[in-house]
């Protein structure tokens, strides 16, 4: 079965590629690719499969998972410009789909190895815009 | 990976079948069969699966995704008496399942040939009640 | 103190006023001016003002309350046409102004004389354009 | 495809077992532990899977189910303190895990044989806390 | 201006007047009198009314009003079954009037004084009813 | 009456204030004093007041008004970082507060002289966070 845990953090990003001209960036991404960069309320949904513990009746330790996200996600992510503060948005846009991959990396190692291990990463930019990582099993 | 854009479009429907006899669609539909019709403001969710692109980190470009459900579900569906004005529910129910089946074949012939192809359509008619389609791959 | 409750229905309606030609008709409200009509799933919150009992802790008692709504606002609006089935919107436009006056004249009666009265009636049409109305006292 | 309807209900519970001491009960589950108890309003996304009728439009009678819902969920958990009054949960944690599992235990026996079948049970704890169980399927 | 911030809690509680009888108390209360108790995700909002400081933009520290709140409402109220835990729900039923009134009480020693003062308290028992209590001032 | 409208622009802010020292800043805001800034999905609501023209049984025409909106605060706002690219927020914190006031600056004189005049502006900054402003009238 699937245990699902939501959090989330604000931060700023731009959508500029370093590859591509100031054009090609205006031109692709608008308005996201002001270099000033701009906010959003991200919600992140950590979605575990595994077996309920016979005796706990638990996937997982919800105050472990609370802690692991705490850790992983918010201490990186919350409150900062993710392009200047947060590798590897440096070199990469920090686009929905590669923050969902990005918070799926920081995670998966802390996740596996008990009765649950990570299912899926989904991120949300705007409650009407979302992304969901498998960790390129599907 | 999965990403998913929300739209949403306000129209009317009535829940009759014009193979049933009138007392066949008040036991079936109840108030919902009312021929003068009622209405929602409905929520469609598009689903594309796909790889992000290596340069601009997108698995499609939003802005040409939106056009899309512009073009393709907002200017066909938004401000309409369903069973009257739009194809093809003068002869099919326009019930949930019916409408998400209806957004696939209108969205699908558009969104594949790129990174990302169509993963599924989900629709709510209210916040507790939604359909998913697939295309019929599931 | 305040005490509010919410509840919902589903109803067709068009925007036109039979004082207006149709041209008038079509500036003014554009696509909502459709005459086979559109539909919302409205949310409506009545508010009613007093104190709580010292015995039993409530300014009106919930299941009265919910009796009365159900009674004087679900079975009116559900699943109807405004325009053609729900006086007086044969003869006014079923704004959401005028769908909010029309609720408070069919609560009020209802709902004076013991320890709560009505004080207000918001009614949304999505969750981004609601209106409140206060009985003409504000 | 997929036809999902959402209900709610209230419900105290405890998050202990038996088979752990005091001590272990609350390293475990911290303030969840409270004799006492503790509640929610706990949200049930009931899906099923089928093919739509071809006159109906329908998986399954949404009337039909809603009724199912009524009686084999809201009418044994509603108002009720789950470790107290419901089996199993005298022997087994009522966890969000194990709600799921009898939750599906409870509706499945009653929604196959037509059209459509219960493909999954989702319940929600709090708005970021939710459990997915698919009948031990996956 | 008005400050508004939300926090929420877990609670059981049951609706049982002691002045009343058993049949009095069902009658009244419903389900909602069960003797096991019940729960629900509360959402509390606080608002306070003054004027933001010319140097920092606040009416409040935000961080000292989160301090408050924790310590005032969450570490009273959460997972706790009111009726027996929380005085004065031993005498009082814990209706949402009565919560509202009763945080009020917490709150309100410890919010005024300053730039700001508590303007009103607004408690969720689900998302379809509420209750606002304004100090008796309204 | 009342009629609100609402709308969304994401943004970056930072809380820092010219007339603080950096550890004064530190300490009142915390993170989000961070140099680099932070972003939020805000959400305003603008209310006007007024009563519904007899033939339109509307206060404002829904259009003019959304176009009021998109030139008078998203246009300004949205995908900005508020203490470099919009005045008053070079020398003003961007506090809810602050934003609440400038808002109401930027409408207030393009909404009265109808029916509707200016009634107030809420600005959530998360869901559990937000300001209203009324002009200095309250």
């Amino acid at each position: 079965m699937l245990i699902t845990r939501r959090v989330e953090f604000s931060a700023s990003h731009m959508c500029r590629s370093p590859s591509l001209s100031e054009r090609e960036n205006q031109e692709l991404f608008g308005d996201a690719a002001n270099p000033h960069g701009h906010g959003h309320n991200y919600v992140v949904e950590v979605t575990l499969k595994g077996e309920p513990d016979p005796v706990t009746g638990m996937v997982l330790d919800l105050k472990q998972l609370k802690d692991i996200l705490e850790r992983q996600v918010i201490q990186h992510y919350d409150h900062r410009f993710l392009n200047y503060e947060v590798a590897p948005f440096d070199r990469v846009v920090p686009t929905l789909e590669n923050i969902a991959i990005d918070i799926w990396g920081k995670l998966e190692p802390h996740l596996n190895g008990g009765r649950g291990s990570l299912h899926s990463v989904r991120v949300y930019e705007t409650p009407d815009l979302y992304a969901d990582y498998f960790g390129g099993k599907e």
